[in-house]
Formats: C-alpha cells, structure tokens, sequence
C-alpha cells in the first residue's frame, strides 16, 4: 500500500458516514421497482403447480381475449432464440446443469416458469396468467435429494442417476490406519436445512429494446451488472457494447443474484418481441418458490484424536441438494466444502467425499458462505468430541488451532493458508466473552433449573478467489477541471457499502477531502469491467483497482504541484485537497488550481507532464485468494420446556485485516450473522413428500427479528493480507459462524440431558423432542 | 497521424453512414422535451413588453391564487443566490457585460424576463404568467446602437457612453501615406441587418434538484455539456461532480447554446427551491424575442490599389450592435472582424478600429462565423473596387490571393496564416462553375433583357483556436471484455455527426469493425471534460483526442497478440478486429480472444503488459489555431421589375485538409451556406424605432426554404493541417462565404443600372428600391 502510505490515510480506517444513506434513508434510492419507461409493459410467470409433469397442453387464447393482455410466451416461443448460456465467472467449458428459459415439455419444480405473460400492468398480467390453460400429466417426482441416487426416476434425462456432480478427495483407505489406531474417533451426522438468502428486495428486471439503436437496456437487481451485461450479449448473440445494464440499489442479494436466472432470461429474450419496455418484478412468493435454495445437505464427519485431543486425521462424506435448475456447477460450493473441512487447526492428514444431486425442487442457489457446512459439520463434531473425550471444548480447540506464527500452513487437502490469526482470534472471543465467568454462572444456572449454554465456531474462508473475471478488477478515476473527483468502478449498491469504500479510498490516495469525491457505479456503460459482489471480494480488489489507479494520478498532480510551487517532487505534501511543500505550509497550491493546469493552462505544465487528470487501470490480485478467519462465540438460555431458545450473547472475533471503515466491517458481519442465527433456529425452506412447498410466505418461512438477535459483539485481531492495504475479506463469515456456534450453545446447554444435536433448524418442537427422546 | 496510418485508414475519408441517423430517423431521438422526470413542474417567463421601463411594482398574488401554480420569482427571489457568473470559455478575468438571471429595477429589452412562474403544467404556467402584474414607468430606450455613442441615455449605467467594448489596431495615421500615394482608394459603407442561428430546437433545460444527493441533474439543449456544468457549479456554489449534465440530441445551435444564457440560469437558480424536476422550453416566439440576434453591424471599409490592380492596404471601421445583455465578451468577434478584414490576400498593411456598443435590443449571440462581417466588408468592397478600376472582379482577386506555397503568412493585422491555398480554391470553385462560359451566358442575357450575375466570396478561417479550455480534448476509449469498443468524448450530437466522426476514427485507430464501436457523448457524469462544439473545432480535437487515446490501446493489443502469436511486435496488423502476423493471414487472434486474454487469462498475458484495454487521454492542440480556406460561388438572376432573386448555382470550393466523412462535411457547407443565403436575401430580426421587435414569428421572419436555395455543388482542394490527420475545421465555413457571394452575384447582376450594394438583406423590395436610386 506504498500509494495509500503517502496519502497519509485519513479516511481508511475510520467510522466514516456512509455516503448510500442520505439516498437510501430519506427513501431516494432507486431499486428496479423505482424504474418507470414509457409505455412500459408488465410481466408475470405462470409456473408449474407440481413437482413433476409432463405438459401436454397449452391454450392462451382465453388470455390473450383479455383487455390489456399483449403477449403470451411458451417455450416455443422463447427458448429457441438462446444462443448461448454460460457464464462469465465460469467459462465457457466448465460442465454445466440445464437451463432452459421456460419450461419445455415437462416441469420439474413446482413454480417452474411454463409461461410469460404480458400486459399493460400487473394486475391484467395476474389476471391473464390465471386464464392460461396448461394440461399436466403427473410424473413420479424425485423429492429427497438423499434418496435421489437410488431413484428409478431423473429429474433430468440426461444425467441418470441424478448426480449434478461428485469428487472425492484423497482414497478414504489410505487414512483408514490413522482412523484404525487412533485413541479416539469421533463421528457424526449432520442435517442442515433448506434455507435461502432472502434479499429485501426480490428479483426483477425492466428490460428495453431499442430497434433504432440495436440497443437492449437493462435494469437489474443483480451483484454484478458486467455478467448480465456479457450473459445477454451471449444469449441474444447482441455486440457487448450494445447492452447495457444499470444497477443503482440492490436491495440485498447474498449470492441469489451473482448471475441471471431463467426468469431473467425470459425477460431478456421477450424484450426484443414487445414494442416497449417490460418490468418483472418477483414477489415474495415466486422468491420462495423459484429463486433458488440453499444449505440443504448433510454429512458424515469424522475426526481422530490422540491421547491429549490433538485431531490426527479429519474425513467428510457430504451431500447436498442441487435441486431441478441449480445455479452454475454446484459442485464448486460442494468441492469447497471437503476442501475446507480441516479449517483453521493444524489436522496433518484429510480426505473428502462430495456429492451435488439433483432433485425435483426449486434449484441450488448461492448464499454467503455456499459452502458454509464444512464449519456447520466440523464445529458442531468438535464439540461432541470435546464431551465424549471429556474435554472443555475450549480446550480441545486451543490444542489444535493455528496460530499467527505458523503460517503460511497448507492444509492436508492442499488449501494454501497464510496471513491468518486463528488462535489468536479465538482467544480474543473468549476473552470479550470472559468463558470462566461464563461457565460459571451456567453452573450456578443449572443449580437453579437454568440451562445455559455456551458455544463456539472457528473458521477460515478463502476471500477473493483469483479465478478468471475474478481476478482484476478495473477503476478510472476523472479529477475534474474544478479538482473535485469522480471514481468509476463497476461496483454497485447491493448494502455492502462500496460507495463509502471507494470514496474513502480515494480520498486518501489522493490527498482530497472525502467532500469532493464522489463514485459513479453500477451502469455497464458508465464503468469498467468489474468481476461483481461475491466471494467476499469487493472491498480489496476495489481497494486494489483504486491504488494502482490513483497512483498514476497522485504522480501527475505532485509534478504539477512541485513545478509550480519550485519545489522537489520528493518534498510535496497532498492533503486535504492541497499539495504544499514539506514544512512550508504556507506554500501550497489548492488541487483545484492543479486541475485549472492542467485542462486550461496547459502550457504552463511542466515537461512531459500530460494534460488532464484522468487514468484508467486494472488492478491484478496478488495472490489466488486472501485468508481471512474469525471465532464466534454464541450463549444462550434454553426453556426445556417450550423449547425455546433465548440467545444471550453473541461475539464475533475477526481477523479480516485492516479495516476500511469499521462500521461497514460491523454492518456486514452483524447481516451475516443474523442470517446465521436464523438458519440455526427458525429457517426452513421445506416441502412436503410430494415436493409441494409448504413456507412461501413470511407466515411459513420465519425469520429472526430483533427479539431474537442480541447485540453483536465485536473483536478484531489484524494480520494484513498481500493486497493493497492488506485489505481481506468480510462480507460471507457471519452466515458462515453462527450457525455451528449456536448449535453448539444449545449443545452445551442441553448436555445434561445428553442430547446431541445432528438436524437443524432448532425449533422449539425439535428441541422438546430432542429433549424427550435423550430421557 | 501516424498512429491512424498503422490502421491502414478504411473509414476515415469514407461516405460512412452517419450513427445518429437511425435514431433521429425514426423518431427516436431524446431532446430536451422529450424529457420526463416523475412530478415535472413547468416554467414560462413574464417578459417585458417594452424596449426599456422601470418596474415600479410586481404583484403574483392572483396568479399564485391559480390552481396548479407552484411558484414565481422575481429577481429579489433569483438574484441575490447567484455565486459566479463567468464562462470557462473566458476566464474569471476577462472584462464581462452585465447578466442578471431576472431583470432587476429595470427592463432593458422587449422580452427582457422579468418574472419565472411554475406550474404543474405549460398550460397553468402560461394563464398564471398572464396574471402576474407588472407596473412599468417607461424610460427612453437606445434602439440604434449606430448612434448609441451619443446618446444622452445609457442602457446599463455603468457604462455611460453604452461602449460594450473597443479596440483599435494600428493608429490609421501610419497608412494615410499608402492611401494618400495609391493609384486608386476604393471605399464603402457596408450595413449587415440583424439576423439569428434559429435552430430547431429552441432552447430549452429540465433541472432536477436532489436533495438526499445534493445533486442538480440538468437535462440541456447545449453546445457544451461541460461548460453548462461549470457554469452552474460557480453559479450556484455546488461542487463540480453533484452537477450533471446531459445531452443526448440536440438540434442545432449555431452558437446560441454555446454558454448558459439568462434563461438558463433562472432555472438552476430556482431548481433547488422546487420539489420536482422543472422544465423550460422555450417557444420560437421567445427565441426570436430573448435567444440573441447577430450580424447587426456596420462598417466602414477601405482599400489602396496600385495601377496593377494590387492591394496595398486595408482598413475598417466597424461597429456592431451589442444589444442589452450580449454573450460574454463580444469584442471578440468585434475584434476578429479588424483582424481578418485582409482575409485571404497579399495585403501589406492594414488598420482597423472595432466598436461593440449596448442597445435596447435582445443581446448580441455568437453565430456561426461571429467575425463575417470581415468577409462580407471585404468582398463586397473588391467587387466595388472590380467595378471602380474596370478589372473583372475574378481577375483582380487572382493578382492578389495568397497561394499555398506563400504560407506561412502573418497576415498584417498579426494572423499567422498557415496551411491553405485561398487561390487554388478559388481557381478550383471558378473551374467548377466555368466561369467564361458563364459570363458567355450573362452577356447573351443581358441582351434578352435577363439580368444574370456572378459572385464570388473567398475567405480564410481560424479554426479549433487553442485558448484556455478549448486548447485540449479528452477521450477514454475501453476495449470491452468482448472485444467491442466503447469511446467517451464529452462531443454530444448536435447535428454536427460527432458521434459518426469517433466511431470511424476509433475503428481506423484501432483496426476494428465500424460495428463494433460505440461511442458515449454528452454526459459530463460520464465523459472526460471536453470544450463543446464551437469555432469549428469538434472535429479536429477529437480527432486528436482519439489518436492520442488510441495509441496505448494498440500498443497493447499487439504487444498481446505478439505474445500469443510468437512474433515481433512490429510484425503485427490489426485490422477488422482482428490481429495477423504480416503476410500470414490465417495467423491471427481476434480482438475478443485478445480482449478475453486481457481481462479473464491475465497470467498469460506478456510480462509488464497490465490487465483490462482501457485508456484516457487528452490531446494537446499542436498550434494556436488550424487555419481554412473557402471560396463561395453564387450565380443568379434578379428579376429586375419585382426585385426577386433567383439563385442559379452556388459553388463551395474548400479546403478542410483531408474529410473524414465527406457527407459530414458536405453536410456541414450546406446548412452554412442555407444559412448564409437567407441571411443575404430573407432574414431581419427587425425592431421599430421604439424598440419594438417586428419579427417574432416564421411570418415575419422570413427563412430560406429548399425552393429558394439550389443545389451547392462541391469542390475540395486538400492542404493538411498541423494536427494528426490533418484535418481542420469546416463546421462554420458555409455562413461566413455564402452571403458576400450572394451579394456580389446580384450587384453584378445589376450592375448595368449602376447599383451598388450597401445594406442587407436584399429582399424584392430593397432591390426594386436600388434600381429606382440608380435610375
């Protein structure tokens, strides 16, 4: 961060307003719902009621007699004009699932989209889905993704059996001797449940053709417009720079809108055929029913320990559930979950087995922390292990967890950690948390028929991953001629602050007052090629693309400054939008005096200075990924007699390097954990044994509120990664730590009545059963 | 150009379609009224019925009382929240003329705004503006700013005397030897009638405050996004990036939409003071009353000749009507006119003393060529001169037109001519017409009793002059991921085919299909900084700016397609996207697998070649001003019992050094040269000796139609210019050459009744006059 040092950072690091709020608080953002084109038209989907059909008949003529009614779309008249559907984060020849546009001769979900309807507004548009006839013929449906392998039936033809995709680590016999001789072992099952992101804001997309221009415009609610604007150059076979997709506030995506899904190809291939724009915008219900699950999987975990808890050896059976249309190759979340097992202690020697199957439910989507069960499976098993070994879970962790010292450390699957503080992190936690005191009053609790709990979950997470468009990440930044500054990174609003950060940054790099930067984001035709939210990835490579940018910049504004102010290089100062010589204050020059220069007095620039104050660069990471690890620490009180679960603290120890602005920090880990908190107690995307969905309302799909969800405590324990900066990653860790952390505080609490907990979520029915089938 | 030459030019110098044609063919094209944000509110102006009064009293409350009314300011309202008023085209220190956003104690012109009323409509907004009670106490108004000098009333009270501005060059006393020793002294008095640009767009601004952003969007009809942004930034006090100005079409400005005029001010003053956007748009009344005459001016000419017939010296006295609030600084057109009075011929020694004086009239606007009057002065006056010494007019002008191999040339006003062929391009428009046989014609004409004559007008032209902000232009061109291209000038369309212009020097630059560029103008959110369209300078600037942002993109295109290619940078060729080594054809990379390399495969790349294809730019003008030629050719015949008179042909001969689109060019001549016909034979802004104006509607100002004008044919004489490609401007050529010829052609036509020509425009009724005189 040698360009950051100069800037003598003043806005890194500090709890700097967010710039998104005034916009987003006084109720000005601009979501897709916002968006309104002349003419505009409105969309909505007829999908399948059933798990498994065949369609034998379509009929819209009854909704097309309807007033106001301007197109029905089947299959036919849609998904023959998709020419090509892959995605950029994955290439092109990596294996993929199907993905048609709308539903072709038979359902595999129920909500499947077998039909797009369009009208001059929602309401007609609702009106006339509900007159569009489809004859179904019942097909056996493949619902338990458990099960699925067994099946007689595919949910897909082409891949019989219904394996979506498997790998299998190192041959489990060759760690059978380690198993064999161990002093211990210990096994576990472990279920966790459908649950899904849930963003505030849903799906949906305006999308506008212009026939005079060749132009597509596309309003998307998405986490990354440059893969919406390539995915739809490729599907329509548009030139690039013909489409354009503008994002101003995403209301939450957590993964569900890293890449366009089936309904946004419907709508993308329908805009060409409507003489003006077209909104769809997803309802809560379609939401719960068709944009995807995640989590639903389980494992068989194992880990051998010698006489003092050190692990010997850890080993993973996994399988999880890709559903019928999965997000792009669900095995990569799969493979990361065996790779990672072993997470932040020091196991000398693993193996994994992994397997993604399709089922006839809603498909497998991203969410922060997609492959998050490997914490779930190995937290929840270390603290069996700690009581059946007769250990203080605590204690068994500090035997075996990495310390600052030890890196970089491969992990027996070959993961290359670095620049990571497991223990130390863990034992920032329990200091916040004093476990001692803690332990004691749970102690005092039982004597008086309270069960509290206590429990915690360490992990590391690979941040940033270098892959393909993830691995630059671009920024042109313009001072003005007036010396203010305007950065144009790809970026966007989703709620994880990239506003503030970029300004932050640049401010910094530049010497300028925070005041007179301003970023311009999220408008494919506006800014560079930018990789997307996810992966944890934004804020250091945005951190990136600015310092190489502004460096560029810095130089040109110092020339001109020394220049004028006959001063050398070496000696100029940029602070508070001034450039002014090292120890004569009262020598400076204001940068809008710079910019004046530089665009309208060029020829009182120094030599081979150019004009203009303007650059464009890429930053390159600097590493395949950046570690980043935390502790959560999780303390609860539990009513064995509803079942309830009272959580009383909640401590989240990170170590995600520097901080660029601690409130972001907090925001991002308080939203993940909140997630976390309600997939280990109340989530559950469910269906019954038909592959009906039973929670597609709020009603049914519960959510934590903030009765339910302490203050987070925060700790912070800082080893810079290779970055500029040493910025790492933050945004997926609180849905990764809490849920074991949790379980594993209901674990504890419960240990008297030698419960174990292998199913999730812990509803109060499930904790009264627990109870009752452990007595 | 040497950066054009590698791409081996295939679209520069074609009749390349133009891009904006499919859009504002169809209708398609966004121009300020087709602008429509969410509550819009509407502004009309109360004006001043008079030529000049004092408001004794103004009353709104009726017009408040109306249904739908939201506001009207007086200028205590406007006033007093005005910052800065100064242009960047200027400076803050260039010596200004007076410019309140609304009249404030006094009227100074009929039209002269006085109140801004906003309503929910144009409708509500025209009744309340109705009911908005002014009392005027009338003053005596200075109508003739002939006699300005010597009235005892001054139009602003700061300058008494009504001098808006002087300058004399050298004292006349130092050439009376050369006129007192000359063979012949011809002189004349030359009167040009007010006339205007009337572009079909009227003017005309959307402004949209945002509060939660602290941003002020501008929707504008502008010549100069940029300068509209700076000028409302100091205007207001906003820092530059919260401002945004956008332009996507704009139709026609000649001038008038080079800066904000008080209208325009107005509404960025009261934008912040609304709840919604609000939007003016200025009705052709209004434009003809407030929007800025030209071209009203006199002046006194003189010329020394010796017996050859050869120019010895040349002087004028010239006045022009600065009118009450004229465009910044308008001496200097003034001062133009003085300097280029000797135009394109070998003139030893010349003088000139230039007045700009206020009147009581709307205020003085720059139009297309603002300094004609040198060449309507001047050719006028050799025409005379022709006559007077029995020469023929061609004949004379040959003995004293500069050839090319004279340049350079400093011209004796100080002009450093250079670059052009002012007799070549004569020769050229003469051979074009055939002049012999012409006069042939006329002779046998006059002996049927037809009145036949020739004109010609030749003139030099000083284009893209480089001062303060017009001396660079910026472009930022990025290479998609794709490999299709986007290029960002600030350019904008205003009829001039900016956007046709870049997209075919990108493509040469860059070696890529025509197809697969894009460009992005007009957005100051989204361009670099650029001066506007004005003083003939797009074309060249941008070409500059475009090689010089250019060159860095192919570098790195062939650096990485000789990586991939194994061969030697130098070896490489890129044309229609695609790079082959020289002389292997079936060798090459596209431009996409290039682009995907860049972005996506960044390890295999070449070492020090950076991530992602994008690059900005500025270009620095290679000389103070590129420097055109033209010779106009008109032929007509005057029917001398009604005084019509019908044009036969008109012939351009110019020399733009190399056309980057002919039909661009050919395109830009024509609707200069319309312009300047109707100037010499329909249009008046005409006011009566009250001061008040008699031609406020397309009655009475009287526009040149396609019946009137023949078809221009073209000559083209090619002497390249000091920038990369050699090209010069060509954009204001048609308006300064068109009328003089026009003028001369009638004169010779009449010329055996003895008339001569001293006052425009030649309407029947003028003519028939003339004759009358003459007899």
């Amino acid at each position: 961060m040698t360009d950051l040092k100069a800037g003598a950072a003043r806005y890194a690091g500090a709890r700097v307003h967010r710039v998104e709020d005034p916009r987003l608080l006084t109720g000005h953002g601009t979501f897709v719902d916002d968006v309104v084109r002349p003419g505009m038209l409105h969309a909505c989907f007829v999908r399948s009621p059933v798990a498994r059909a065949r369609i034998t008949a379509v009929d819209a003529s009854e909704a097309l007699a309807l007033d106001g009614v301007h197109a029905v779309f089947f299959a036919e008249d849609l998904n023959p004009d998709v020419r090509e559907s892959w995605y950029t984060l994955l290439g092109r020849d990596v294996p993929d699932t199907p993905r048609p546009a709308l539903a072709d001769g038979e359902v595999r979900f129920a909500g499947d989209p077998v039909a797009l309807v369009v009208a001059r507004d929602r309401y007609v548009a609702e009106d006339a889905a509900d007159l569009v006839e489809i004859d179904y013929e019942a097909l056996p449906p493949v619902v338990d993704y458990a099960t699925a392998g067994e099946s007689a039936e595919s949910v897909h033809p082409e891949h019989p059996g219904n394996v979506a995709g498997a790998l299998d680590g190192r041959p489990a016999e060759e760690l059978a001797p380690v198993f064999d001789g161990a002093a211990h072992v210990v096994a576990a099952t472990i279920h966790q449940q459908a649950y899904v992101p849930v963003p505030m804001e849903t799906r949906g997309l305006v999308a506008e053709w212009s026939a005079a221009d060749g132009e597509l415009t596309i309003w998307a609610s998405t986490q990354a417009p440059h893969e919406v604007r390539l995915f739809c150059s490729r599907l329509l076979g548009l030139p690039e720079h013909k489409v354009r997709v503008i994002m101003r506030d995403t209301g939450g995506g957590f993964g569900q809108k890293v890449i366009p899904m089936r309904e946004d190809m419907c709508l993308l291939l329908a805009a060409r055929k409507l003489p003006a724009a077209v909104k769809w915008i997803e309802d809560r219900r379609e939401n719960l029913l068709s944009a995807g699950q995640a989590r639903h999987e389980h494992g068989h975990a194992r880990m051998a320990f010698d006489d003092d808890g050190r692990i010997l050896a850890a080993a993973l059976d996994y399988v999880q559930d890709a559903g019928a249309y999965p997000s792009p190759s669900p095995l990569f979340s799969a493979a990361a979950v065996g790779m990672l097992f072993p997470g932040p202690y020091r196991i000398p020697q693993s193996t994994f087995s992994v397997r993604s199957m399709f089922s006839n439910t809603t498909g497998r989507t991203a969410y922060r922390g997609p492959w998050q069960f490997e914490s779930v499976a190995r937290e929840v098993l270390l603290d069996r292990a700690a009581r059946q070994l007769g250990v203080d879970p605590v204690e068994l962790r500090r035997r075996n967890l990495l310390r600052h010292d030890e890196m970089p450390f491969v992990n027996p699957n070959g993961m290359p950690y670095s620049d990571m503080t497991p223990l130390e992190t863990f034992e920032h936690a329990l200091e916040i948390l004093d476990y001692p005191a803690f332990r004691k009053e749970q102690e005092q609790g039982r004597a008086q028929g309270r069960y509290l709990g206590v429990g915690t979950c360490s992990y590391v997470e690979p941040t940033a991953s270098a892959l393909g468009p993830h691995a630059t990440e671009g920024a042109t930044i313009r001072i003005e001629p007036s010396g203010t500054v305007n950065v144009y990174v790809s970026g966007g609003s989703t709620g994880n602050s990239l506003e503030t950060t970029t300004v932050q940054l640049t401010a910094d790099a530049l010497g300028v007052d925070i005041a007179d930067v301003n970023t311009i984001q999220g408008d494919t035709a506006v800014t560079p090629f930018g990789g997307g939210t996810g992966g944890s990835r934004s804020g250091s490579m945005i951190a990136g693309a600015i310092a190489e940018t502004a460096t560029t910049l810095r130089d040109r504004v110092i020339a001109i400054a020394a220049h004028r102010l006959e001063a050398a290089v070496d000696d100029i100062e940029l602070a508070a939008s001034r450039a002014t010589v090292r120890g004569v204050p009262e020598s400076g020059i204001s940068l809008a005096d710079i910019a004046a220069l530089a665009y309208f007095q060029v020829d009182a620039l120094p030599p081979g200075v150019p004009a203009g104050l303007e650059a464009s660069a890429r930053y390159r990471a600097q590493a395949p990924m950046i570690w980043t690890n935390a502790t959560h620490v999780s303390t609860c009180e539990v009513d064995v007699v509803t079942g309830h679960v009272r959580l009383l603290r909640h401590i989240v120890s990170e170590d995600c390097g520097p901080m660029i602005n601690p409130n972001v920090v907090e925001g991002q880990i308080a939203g993940g954990t909140v997630q976390g908190i309600g997939g280990a107690l109340l989530e559950h995307l469910a269906y019954d044994e038909d592959g009906n969905p039973v929670s597609t309302t709020f009603m049914d799909y519960l959510l934590p509120t903030s009765a339910e969800v302490p203050d987070i405590e925060y700790g912070h324990v800082e080893s810079p990664g290779p970055g500029p900066g040493g910025y790492k990653g933050v945004g997926e860790g609180g849905a990764i730590g809490a849920p074991p952390a949790v379980v594993n505080a209901v674990a504890d609490a419960l240990a008297p009545f030698g419960v174990e907990i292998g199913r999730l979520p812990l509803t109060p029915a499930t904790i009264v059963a627990l109870i009752e089938e452990a007595r």
